[in-house]
């Protein structure tokens, strides 16, 4: 099934499970499909920066992609297939989308600098992945180093039939999303799909603004799950509740670098990976680290069930 | 009273208050000074980037600082003195150190790349400012974009004996406090003080891995400072209970450009300022973000009654 | 006399001339201004980042565009007054109008990323100066890091009346220059006049495509002035002579950083400047530098006898 | 033969010969090696970046090098496997030794900002790549963003014995040039070949500060080899006679972007490639721009019978 506009809900932002000396852990890869569909997900993506993407080489990659494909048995896997060149891009993409992926996730090159050089690259990009494959605009300055106005997300919008979903991460964001879904409505804008990034650091508030979801790799996607379910449902305070009890962890792990370091140990703890490892270059994850973290899970559970897992872990 | 090295609890940062219209607010000023105090502030810093200092002309920064340090009656006043050059640094300190400041900030200049030519920048800022005027290191790559390693810290501290605080503000950040501090103890770094900043989002870990305190411009210093005494007095769990329950807000007054906005709000709907108004360039502070802000103050006003105050202003 | 967008041949740009010490030099001052004017300039520029602005305070600023328009004696001084804020910004601008300045040069604010903050930039900076003050807009994305297309630069043009003067430093910037040109013929953009900056590395190519003049600070000023007629009276092959004979060294002068101190040792040489000193921080100008410099003189001199001062001064 | 410290010399830098169309055009890139050695050059590196790398897919970019290294028929090719991860870089490196190039080259990851985090870098990438792979440091911050000081090349000569040649283009560059010559006469680092890139802007100059030679793109290569030869023997004035009479060409070469479109204009009128097409993205070449080139080209030819081939082509 192919990713349309309609997307909506949590699709996780998958990390790339190791073993201990850097081989890919197959077994956490499937173990971690099937916990991000338990978890209540609508699909997920491999092969962002958060998936270590550019620490696997060219046939490591699609071996990623196509075991998470099948495993998902006709759930939706979006890939990242950003590159420096669109070589590349085009070679990953036509070769994922044969294996059955829902659609590609592409980010503006590095070094954009204007308003017509941004649009041009999406032009280039959506030629070499093919104009009928369904796609996510990654919006995400603070990575990418390219910002974009509401006015230019809305020409992409409005150039590429084939863009389903924007991964809104543009911080800070809340008042862009006010206005794409304003333009929506007043019909100067096609309706795409809206799914938030950036850790969920906004997602309580993105959703009074009228986000779709979330796209993003926080360790407790089951927490985003029910945050969505509670905004689209009314419960505003439970929502606000919810998210809130998890901010302290998800703050934490929102840090670069080591917020990776930070998803994995959480996700090894909740059973799903093996082990937390990283291929090089790794941040450090100290012990400080760990058992501030540890620390966090022990507060967290008091609010939140899913949190206790540690303790019978151990 | 000048800086030293014992600096410890909390230094505010503050705005410039402005009236309608763009004409500094003098009355805000003299109630600001005091409500700092009165919040249990051991200090504040002015004409920082978040006191609006590049929109301020020499005189009014000159009489900003002025106004400030006579209100203070002798507390410790801190400017921020970071400039495009080495002249207008010298300039401005030489002449708010004769009227009695208690130090200067300096950041390192944009553009910097290399360790060596940061540590011959800091080199050439303390000659300029004067090496008996004591100074605030800010280490903040995400304004600045040069990025320190921990290294580097300490061959600054090491070179310039005026250097008392380290306004730490890097992000991730926490393993470099727990580095300076160990170099400390086994005394391969002098001891310094060190603060932290970048809104204190981190405040409640920072304090775990030993800082002495905060210099930063979160809208509750009040709250900065009672977190930083029940760290101080052991009272852990009870830190980060009153420290989470402030996240929600603390993490939406810490965005980039409106965040700012946002805080000269609070400190308005706080009876501190008479207007939050900033002078141009301004973000959009918009009726929804608004909106936004006076539900978080509303769901913190049931954990912590200096919030409530909105309910007797209306 | 103030700028309008007649402006033709070469303005130069001044460095600020120091004493050892670092003291500025007013003798130096007023032959560097006589010396201009004699080398058949129609005027110059003060206070740009060549004249090592951010090195002097702010009443040295006003100092050196006080004695420079005096000297000038009603001849253009155009003051660079690009600043990290518009206060100071306007507060220089408004002061060096009321001594006689002809105009003023402003270089978008670093940082800026999107057209639209740029145009906005331009609104705020001519609000700040006055929208009656004419002014130079600086293109020059190597220095400031703000890229602009043709179309911008069109906008920006249509906005603002009181634009004379267009200081073109885009690299690769040819067929911008024909493109501006273009819509100027066509109608579509207003006549301003083209002045092009990048020390001149392009100067005879963008004479052929069709631009006014320079305005720029290559030492030898007076073969621009000549490169600029040649080309106007129609003698290509002259003019392209010319100019390759200088461009050994030419393209020595260009390099960053350590280009000013090869200008002021030029312009020592030719008994214009009493030192070749520079604040700090200045680049090493070591003695293999100068020593370079001394024999792509010598070569020069061969071509173009206003090098062979050199031999007379030793 | 593999890459030594010894090496000397013109090494080029090759561009990617395209059909119409893009796809790779084969006859060119057999004639364009055959051109590199019979113009003098000791060797050549493809899959730069002006080699459009990023344009081309794995595969292409395996058989590219593949083609070439057969073709050199033991002579010494040099493959570039900078990428935005080690496992793409270890995969490529390890391949394109199989096939029997000299060595690869490596520049600094993007958005590297310390220099322990550079020093790591290099570390990492001579892990991936095998530390018995004679390796290129590209030094080059222009395009790489990444600044070295000469005492951190220092440091990554003496902590990679694999190292054989620096590939200098830092600009300003020439004092870093004495520097690292001293420090190997003095003997605190190791002897290795320094070759200069950045088109060979300073060739003249660097050959007088000791490099020993050049491994850039420019158009004329046998050029490069005899001001090499020049300079080796001597023969200052010639050198700088036979530099001079193409530096405004180079300089027209050397534009970012257009520069490499101006390059495979010339190497078709050379009669090199069939071709000067570029795979997308692709800066325009506008006829503007090819009648500059002719007219350099024709000016050149009045000092360098090798520029005259465009007679006879006609």
């Amino acid at each position: 099934m192919k990713l349309d506009t309609n997307a909506t809900g949590v699709y996780a932002i998958a990390p790339t499970p190791f073993l201990d000396g850097g081989a890919i852990d197959w077994d956490s890869v499937d173990r971690m499909t099937d916990f991000y569909f338990e978890c209540g997900c609508n699909g997920f993506t491999v092969l962002g920066v958060l998936g270590e993407a550019p620490k696997l080489d060219a046939e490591e990659a699609l071996a990623v992609a196509s075991r998470v494909i099948k495993r998902a048995g006709g759930k939706q896997i979006i890939v990242g297939v950003s590159a420096p060149g669109f070589a590349a891009m085009r070679s990953l993409a036509r070769k994922v989308m044969d294996l059955g992926a829902a659609g590609v996730m592409i980010a503006p090159g590095a070094g954009l600098k204007t308003d017509d050089s941004i649009a041009a690259y999406f032009r280039n990009a959506v030629e070499a992945v093919g104009s009928d494959v369904p796609w996510v605009l990654q919006d995400y300055p603070f990575s990418t180093g390219v910002t974009m106005t509401s006015k230019l997300v809305k020409q992409v919008v409005t150039e590429h039939p084939s863009l389903a979903i924007i991964k809104h991460e543009d911080w800070p964001g809340l008042d862009k999303i006010t206005q794409l879904r304003a333009w929506e409505k007043d019909g100067s804008m096609r309706k795409v799909s809206i799914l938030v990034g950036n850790n969920g650091l906004f997602l309580d508030f993105e959703l009074d603004r009228g986000v779709d979801g979330a796209n993003t790799g926080y360790a407790f996607p089951d927490m985003l799950v029910d945050t969505v379910k509670l905004s689209k449902a009314g419960k505003r305070d439970e929502a606000h509740d919810l998210f809130d009890a998890h901010l302290p962890l998800l703050r934490y792990d929102h840090q670069p670098g080591v917020g990776l370091a930070v998803r994995k140990y959480v996700l090894q703890r909740r059973g799903v990976l093996k082990t937390a490892v990283m291929r090089k270059p790794a941040p450090a994850f100290t012990a400080e680290s760990r058992a501030d973290v540890d620390y966090l899970l022990a507060r967290l559970a008091r609010r939140d069930q899913r949190a206790s897992f540690k303790l019978a872990a151990e």
